[in-house]
């Protein structure tokens, strides 16, 4: 973290009391994300907004002054998409956290941005509803950002991603106007949709104040089964029978050898020591859940499994999570790294993974390569040496080998954490500079300064 | 139908043999939709595409020659989306009618915007996977205008509307600029997501040429239940109800009053002569279908049904849906009359229904109102004598009245047949002049000098 010397007098007058932060070493927690690398500008002022009339007065203000805004929510982005700009005010919306109305009948609910999503899963399970969209930082992130980055996370295999689940939005442009998008009712289509054109923007139009959010019956607590291979072949074959299968499951995740080997180094997991990959699967139908998680097994094994594990009840379905949930924890024992998020055609996972193994072997770059493989979307980790420039230089090119591989089966750059600032580089290569020009000239229409979130994205 | 004089002057040379249309008379078919009025200009051409290129090249030559452009399918437009307007050259792409791809792994269908809905349908079909956008004109109207109008129809109280299912674009710009929007994969984030501001555009920013078309496992054939009932409120019970249902229907339909005197007139469907309402109710959920309508028929009774008919196999079950069915003949017989397409909470719709028979009593214009009762979408219609302008001024004024309460119950002007040319002056009344003014900015991105479907919408 660096000692920045943050200034105070940028950020407008007649804001909430204590909106602005005075404290050097507060504002200084403000001004980094969670991604690689992440540091504080030189000078910044943060405002921790207490309504939406302090939103207002923010953007009104720094329009008129030509101050660059980075909004922010819980700052758990990996792409570098909420972190501090030079000379900005950075304007965090967590204090707008309140859920202002929770319709069961209309089945939505109305949040503010700084709604942590477990709060808004929580508040829906109340009333036998539920809120799908379930990124893994799901204990700490909001909804705010979830909509900034298109969130998606464990569940997208059945239950899509954020933009699936917002009917409309209240934002706050540059100059301080606010509009509403989208709609409260069940359909609608009067106007040109804005509401996709925010969700996913990554804080360069304008900043959300309020969603509408759809909601769904509550699901069955999920059962799950473990797989383990000793081919990417293999468990491949397992992905596509399940992908086929009629009650498809609700979570696909995949572990390869690497991350197995991380996670079995921390503890024992019980995963096989020669193992290429695992498979978790998950069903949270209601009613056939057992139904469906034998029929899972089945397949699992009719496609090569060399040993397949059936939780029969809750809690055995949750310890055959927990060599899962301890990913992460795992790959920050084995080190320093940065986290990616590609997403290819389901059917050419295995060759990514392949690709992932032979680059790994010829750049001497540790890859772990896991993620949810229902969707085709994984989060290869690059591993350096702290400190050592070249190992760090090694780890980035062994992430652009593995890219241009992706973008050439037709896939994405960004599955769900967003361009941010570490992958913008690429985006000119996935859409084109022409539509690079054309997503400048949408961005004008809402900020014609170009004051949001400016070094962002495009 | 006028005697236009059209001319084929203004269309491009260099386009596919036979695509200018030089017959007047066929000519004067394109230049109009199904919507009430719905009149050929003095003068227009029509070019029927036949391939991207066409596209390109009318797109292209209009820009250069600022000839307005009025893109069009199968013209069954009930707002005057797709009428010729004066001096345009219509672009139909009906003849680009191919599914290019159906991948049944990766569940998504590539298809041309004149492929008609019922033949993705089947296509899908074919191969165990389902299409569930379904509106009422599905074996006639083609994907394009689908797309054009976000359209939704009798599924989307379990399916959702075009829009959840349209995961990427190949859109002809003026000037004949080809763009590709949104994803092939099952997620992605990078750069602004234009799919859904295309979505419901209703061609005022460019022509759809191909689209990426979600696919989900195919439903088991709907079981259904048909209920009557004496009074508006115990309907709306029963529809309150069946929204409550942890396995909720998959179509929820409502006739009122008048509607089901139209039916009974044209023929005995089985409706008691003193019925208020009628609810028609259908499950399709896998294998849980039997046990779903023996639970709604179980929620209507307690709602205070008069009468709950169980369809307990498919014949039954279609045979309940006759009366829905026969319900646009019924209205076609009535005599003249518009049809309209409002959408309100669902809590409201019994206070919609009530206003519409005040509506109707003081203005004396016979007024029914029927339609997705579980999206809180109705499609009001108003009769009118032929040729009696004071009669037809009378059933607009009607029908002004009912948009205005539907307005003050958060409702909209329209939840999916689009704005058009008909319910182009209440989309003011709806958004606001400021967001109008916001909308025509973003036109302008796309269409700088305002050639698309010029008079429409906006």
């Amino acid at each position: 973290m660096s000692s920045s010397a943050t200034r105070t007098g940028n950020a407008p007058a007649g804001l909430s009391p204590r909106a602005v932060v005075t404290d050097r070493d507060i504002a200084a927690a403000y001004a980094i994300d969670a991604s690689l690398g992440s540091t504080a500008p030189d000078a910044y002022s943060v405002v921790r907004a207490r309504d939406r009339a302090d939103v207002v007065e923010v953007l009104r203000h720094a329009q008129e002054q030509r101050i660059p805004v980075v909004p922010q929510g819980a700052r758990t982005s990996l792409a570098g998409g909420s972190t501090a700009s030079e000379g900005c005010i950075v304007l965090n919306v967590e204090a707008l956290d309140e859920i202002t109305e929770l319709d069961e009948l209309e089945r939505f609910a109305v949040v503010q941005p700084g709604v942590v999503n477990a709060d808004l899963k929580k508040a829906a399970a109340a009333v036998g509803l539920a809120y799908p969209p379930d990124p893994a930082s799901s204990a700490t992130s909001t909804i705010g950002g979830n909509i900034a980055t298109n969130a998606g996370g464990l569940c997208c295999v059945k239950y899509g991603v954020t933009a699936d689940y917002v009917r409309g939005l209240e934002v706050v442009l540059p100059g301080g106007e606010v509009i509403r998008t989208g709609r409260r009712t069940a359909k609608g289509v009067a106007g040109f949709d804005l509401t996709g054109l925010f969700v996913g923007s990554e804080g360069l139009l304008g900043v959300v104040t309020s969603a509408v959010v759809r909601l769904v019956s509550a699901p069955d607590p999920a059962l799950t089964v473990l797989a383990t291979f000793d081919s990417l072949d293999a468990a491949t074959a397992g992905i596509l029978a399940l992908r086929r299968d009629r009650f498809g499951p609700s979570l696909l995740e995949l572990l390869d050898a690497a991350s197995i080997s991380a996670i079995q180094q921390m503890a024992d997991y019980g995963f096989p020591g020669d193992c290429a990959a695992a498979l978790i699967v998950s069903s949270d139908r209601p009613g056939h859940t057992s139904e469906d998680v034998q029929r899972y097994a089945s397949l699992l094994d009719d496609a090569g499994a060399t040993d397949v594990a059936v939780g029969d009840d809750a809690q055995e379905s949750d310890a055959l999570l927990a060599g899962r949930r301890a990913l992460h924890t795992a790959l920050e024992v084995k080190g320093p790294h940065f986290t990616e998020d590609l997403c290819v055609p389901v059917a050419r996972l295995a060759d990514l993974i392949r690709a992932g193994e032979e680059i790994s072997a010829r750049r001497g770059v540790d890859i772990t390569l896991s993620g949810h493989a229902g969707d085709g979307n994984v989060h290869p980790c690059f591993f350096f040496t702290q400190g050592d420039p070249d190992s760090q230089h090694q780890a980035q090119d062994a992430f652009g080998d593995l890219v241009v591989l992706a973008l050439d089966m037709g896939g994405t750059i960004t599955g769900e954490h967003g361009v941010g600032t570490l992958k913008k580089h690429w985006l000119a290569r996935e859409l084109g500079e022409p539509e690079l020009a054309r997503q400048r000239a949408l961005k004008a229409v809402f900020d014609p300064l170009g004051i949001m979130n400016p070094g962002k994205v495009l």
